[in-house]
């Protein structure tokens, strides 16, 4: 049963509001075109995040992440971009979305881009020896 | 002499619970069901603890872990689960779990969840060059 | 100035035809879409060849791997037909074409075909100890 | 739609059966039983082989090694009946069989099996520089 | 179209200035001439800013950098340089500049050197765990 | 000449006691009895201290390591037994003691125990970028 | 239940005598005695066979690496001395022994020997592109 | 004193002509100017050789490479150009060139060239288990 | 024009004294004698420094490190010495120096010494995430 | 009970000397002077043969490897020296010396020479799949 790329991100219910938690979700087969170029570009992203009241579902990730395909899409502006809609569909006390490109005229470029609630603080970490 | 998986897990008297300490524990062979499919996951799961009264016998560990095996969890839930079955059993001052699912769909799952026990303060890290 | 991609690959002349050597080609960035669910497919391939009178042209080559990013296609048989292409293009002395395509189902396939010219043979190799 | 473990291998038609090429598919997650302990096993299966009428279809070889989940299994001998279930299914002209267990008593295993078709010979090798 | 070396940094509007976030560039190719004995040095650039109005633009970067090819240059001095040039174009939040030399007479050297902007006050970083 | 086990901690004079410092001394051949099953058990030692008067000779290390080769030891105990041997024979301003332990039933073992002298404050860590 | 250290090899029948494959075990837990100096020598063993009529069994392997942990014995001599128990344990159709000893005196040794049985003959490696 | 890039190439007598024997030279900083573009190339050299009367010397095997960095070159010619200029100052029995460019458009290179003076043929080698 | 070892640290104006920034130098190459087998000992050397008016001279640096190949050491006190003798020589404002020796009867060996200059604060280190 | 370098190889009867096997021996702590600057150079040396009547006894070859530190010696003639050395020392079936020198100007090098009896064969190697 054929699926298609999507921008509709799925959710479901958090199974443990109750306690901050970190989700790490690594997709090395993000793919876009160069708006300049009009040439295929490949990153690996990383999402790493503290649900709220929603997680993300993995499959509507996928057919997320698949919809950029397609498109042109700056380095800055798409990293940003994917944690807008990110935030917008989840609403997470925090996330992070690091994109990693691959090497081009001899350059490896990298993004890191994060929000926090509004009033949300991280537990102070615990650096065990 | 067979054994079986068993969600019972063994303690023992912490040989030194005057001072803290860290037991970090790595088990690359976590398997359980996908609800969804009903298809295996793997994953490798981290403990990292600080013991108060009780520290988790290695063998009983085994047969806890094996227990899922043919259990079906989500990623998020099943280690909210494992954690809060080592916290009723060990009461530990501090513990993390780290759960690094196996790729499905080209994407890369890790769940990171923790508790303090009331009052316990970590010491201040000393981090020497 | 945009480029499209391009089933045509250029060639130019062997700088050295009489001797045999080796060019060796590595190209991660190969995706194409899987026939049955129309999702994207990743590979990393690899052409080693020794060219008989033209050797590939770099710039061509990239366009005609990105003419596959909205094809559908088999791991097998795709690797098979990047074989014929470049065989029908250079008429190598010998070429060999190795895909590696990305985990899927939690299974990592690599397809691996050559060619050689008729009547032509390898030197006899010279292991260095 | 969930699946099941079936012990069926699905084959689909070799897309260039006028060529000996290369299949290599490696399988990061078989799991059996150890048939003395009842306690489970972990495997990484390489299959390699070169195809004669058939290739094997991936989602059926993920299902047949799911089917080994709740056997009892010893080393060896597995080893050598996946071998067989392949063989019989595909009748390559060249299969191998590559299972790396887990470590058990501080002990690693290895098992590696062929098989040749009756007549079968593989070319030459070209080992270019 | 040939191109040439350029000292000119071009910049784009940042995409999203209400945020503070990280782009992180490595540059493997970088070489310049010893003051000393006019030989080549080799080194790779890593380049870490904020971005506060502009971002450079990576093809006049790689311009950039292709200008030092064949000036002298001391290790200390042209770190400290580069991040002038770019503190200069970009005038971003925060950058850093670390140039890992490659090894000369037995010996590595890494230099790093690094701004902020008059005020700017890096987010509390937050450590998921 | 042949030496023995031992469990007497020789010592010699700190050379710079007016200035806190590092010695790490990592001993990968550490190797005592299962008190359950009285089978081998294996591990890395590593041992990070900050002298006070005292710093530990190293031939005798070799010999106090030695000492364990025919005791049972439990992994929690065995790790603070060598951390009070130690506290014991230097009185180090700090001392820690990480012991990781080969994998028995699939499982890694790891564990962290460390002590500072009454009074000492280590100092503020320069983090160079 | 404890165990303890034994020269017997258990084996147990091969389960498919009429084809030639390959049984690799490694053992990173071997130790000995120096009977130079009667310290702790540490070793990596690797077993690679083609068994005849019996395979070794695994639990045995170990209690027999264990009988060497209180023995004195010289690398070249305790790797053929292996070699000669297996070898006359298993009458395998090929047997090679390695062990990768650990450094002594900045010095790192390994011995690596091997036995045919009589009249066998490996059959032609099949050397897959 | 500063020195300047050379196309001269100095050279020793051999100072073990009777036997064959392998020199092994690795230059990771080879780098040239794309014919096309202008810009900057990067590469690895590897060098091997058997040598006869003659042995490269190191100094001047730098300023040779150095040669090439204000030069034109495309990556099949060069490596050619770069075997045929050692084979005419040293004539080795047997020389092999391996180049092994920087990515470019996506795609990395290796070119392997090699020559063997009429009538030398390197010794069966000996394959050590 | 042979060059001798030698005690004397050259060095050279800081380029950039405005701005704490930070020089790494690894000497691989560091070897002494044990004082007492008079036997030789090998080490990595690393040097971190803030740099204050003066830098070290890359090439008086080697022939520092050079002055203790006949020169008997032992490991805490040599790392010691080797900061004296940069700290009087450089007066930085930060220096850190870790010596990481060649195992020695099975153990490993890391010294780190520091020192800062009397009122000389790190500026808060940017964590970019 | 200090020692001294010397250029005796002292050796032991090979414990068996009715089979063909093989002894590796690497000492990653060699090192000599360049006799054009006299600088120290360092290797790492691999000696691999097949013993005859003789064995290379380990402590004395820790001080025949040092009796090169303060000696001039060129990459090729000192490799090619040793191996007479040992050769002389031992007369094995087969050996064979691997010296890989640090890197100088930019280059690494390494230099391979070997030696067979007079008559002796290595038997056909078994590869073992
Ligand atoms: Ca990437
Ligand atoms: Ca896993
Ligand atoms: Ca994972
Ligand atoms: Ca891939
Ligand atoms: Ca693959
Ligand atoms: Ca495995
Ligand atoms: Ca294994
Ligand atoms: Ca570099
Ligand atoms: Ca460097
Ligand atoms: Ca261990
Ligand atoms: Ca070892
Ligand atoms: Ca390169
Ligand atoms: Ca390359
Ligand atoms: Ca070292
Ligand atoms: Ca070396
Ligand atoms: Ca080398």
């Amino acid at each position: 049963m054929p699926s298609r790329p999507s921008k509709t991100l799925e959710t479901f219910d958090n199974p443990r509001p109750e306690h901050d938690y970190t989700i790490r979700i690594e997709v090395p087969e993000f793919t876009c075109l160069c708006p300049k170029t009009g040439q295929p570009d490949f990153a690996t992203i990383l999402l790493e995040y503290v649900p709220d009241r929603q997680c993300v579902e993995l499959k509507s990730l996928k057919l997320y992440i698949w919809s950029f395909r397609n498109e042109g899409a700056f380095h800055e502006a798409v990293t940003n971009a994917i944690l807008d809609d990110l935030d917008r569909a989840l609403r997470p006390r925090f996330m992070r979305v690091t994109a990693r490109f691959n090497v081009r005229g001899g350059i490896y470029t990298t993004v890191v881009a994060e929000r926090r609630a509004p009033g949300w603080e991280p537990a102070a970490p615990v650096a065990l020896p």
